[in-house]
């Protein structure tokens, strides 16, 4: 096993049918951590500070989720059925009990895993996320910057990030440039881009996500896992208001909130957020 | 100076014809951090675990303001003339810039100083706080719990500890307890009770600061020393959304919210509230 992200080679585990694009690194022992990654997003995604610094201290392990990616298979439109794929791949890799961290529609997994199979996880990090029929976003522009595709990449581009993960002001946008640098360090082995079936699908699955089942927010009270909830102040994406319920919601939940920061706020302050999950996770 | 809070002698400073009690410890070194006090509360109400927690890296100081428990005259009954008050013992301890943690209407004085002097403020901390004019509590139970007074001490009494500053749960209820008995370690050079004087006034300068004054919540803005803000989950002496006001509205602050917990949430988690002071001062 290495320590870094950077030289972690991509590996591969079959279960029910999906050959999952996986990467560990990390100390050897200790609860793995368990990344679950944004719409579009597949492991070169994530920041280098942020799964680096929090592999100091764990195991990190970073996957492609069924159809996403490097990942085989297709991508379902339902959270739970994500959820179950998850599950499939934590056992394949014989983990009977790993942290997850959760990150916008990668947190519907985490939330939607952690009630379904309560016994796999031990904490549960939920960046930028929100709960089942939480509050939607309202900003005119949003959808039309989550559909962009940098036709050189054939991924959502920096733009995109720079309108809808980060905050106008020029400190923001000024560490959304550093973080975009950072995500681009690996060259090598590096992800295919996700297909436009799992673009569809995520969609589909977010769409569901926002219906009402049951009696609201009814399901938050049995994660009894705790629970770290973080967020920018201004989350144009998943509203921040979405993180006060679930910090509300779930019993044991620690709420963050960063200043002048939004959907990205992970990215934004990677040193600080690896501090508040260390502290979290330890 | 010693290092801890047990040992440290309380000491006086004279200003402005007021004679200030206060105590100062922990490293000689760095930016002192000064202590504003809650309501009918002294130097012997904090909690050791926090303050001698946050000692290790920094002069830590403490004191009783204008007519509060062993400092010399009235206390006055605007939260304006309490930050002046403040500000005076500031520069007789010869003092140009410190960094503040108040909690409660310890909170409404830092931020009145602030404000208005920011000149000497490094970094603020707001715990179980909230703004001018933010939403009062709607507890049925509030005022009469923080009237009482336990006749042998003249204070108010463990019993309205455990319903204002803690949550009805067995696990809060049982960490009150705790800090009851930590905040007492304390038995000789201690303070005297506070005076009937300095409760009405407090609870008048408590109902002016409810009061509007131009635009809601604009002061906030001219805050720009780096803020956390913190609180329980369910505050029901200074509503938790007041804490989340403070938040949004003060440029560059950062909330943290703790689980299961009041406004109390800094003596019901010490080890965890230093931690996170600790990143956010350093």
């Amino acid at each position: 096993m290495t320590s870094r992200h950077a030289t972690a080679p991509t590996q591969f585990v079959e279960s029910s049918g999906i050959r999952f694009a996986f990467r560990r690194f990390g100390r050897e022992d200790g609860t793995p951590l368990l990344f679950m990654q944004h719409f579009r997003g597949g492991m070169d995604h994530w920041d280098p500070a942020v799964i680096d610094g929090l592999a100091e201290n764990r195991p990190v392990i970073l996957f492609d989720n069924a159809g996403v990616a490097s990942s085989s298979g297709q991508t379902p439109d339902t959270i739970d059925e994500m959820a179950e794929h998850a599950a499939d791949f934590i056992q394949a890799l014989g983990l009977s009990k790993v942290d997850l961290l959760g990150f916008s529609i990668g947190g519907y997994i985490a939330q939607a895993l952690t009630i379904w199979r309560p016994e796999l996880i031990r904490r549960l990090v939920l960046v930028g996320t929100g709960p089942r029929a939480g509050e939607p976003p309202q900003d005119p522009n949003y959808a039309k910057y989550g559909g962009l595709t940098d036709p050189k990449t054939g991924q959502n581009p920096l733009e995109a990030f720079l309108y809808m993960f980060f905050s106008p002001s020029d400190t923001s946008q000024s560490a959304a440039k550093t973080f975009w640098a950072r995500r681009h360090a690996r060259t090598h082995d590096v992800d295919v881009s996700e297909s436009p079936q799992t673009i569809a699908a995520q969609r589909a699955a977010i769409t569901e996500w926002r219906q009402l089942r049951g009696e609201r927010f009814a399901e938050l009270k049995s994660i009894t896992q705790p629970t770290l909830v973080v967020n920018g102040i201004n989350d144009i994406v998943v509203p921040t208001v979405n993180s006060f319920t679930l910090s509300q919601k779930i019993p044991n939940a620690q709420l963050i909130i960063y200043p002048d920061s939004g959907h990205g706020s992970l990215f934004q302050f990677p040193e600080l957020f690896v501090a508040h999950a260390n502290i979290f996770l330890e």
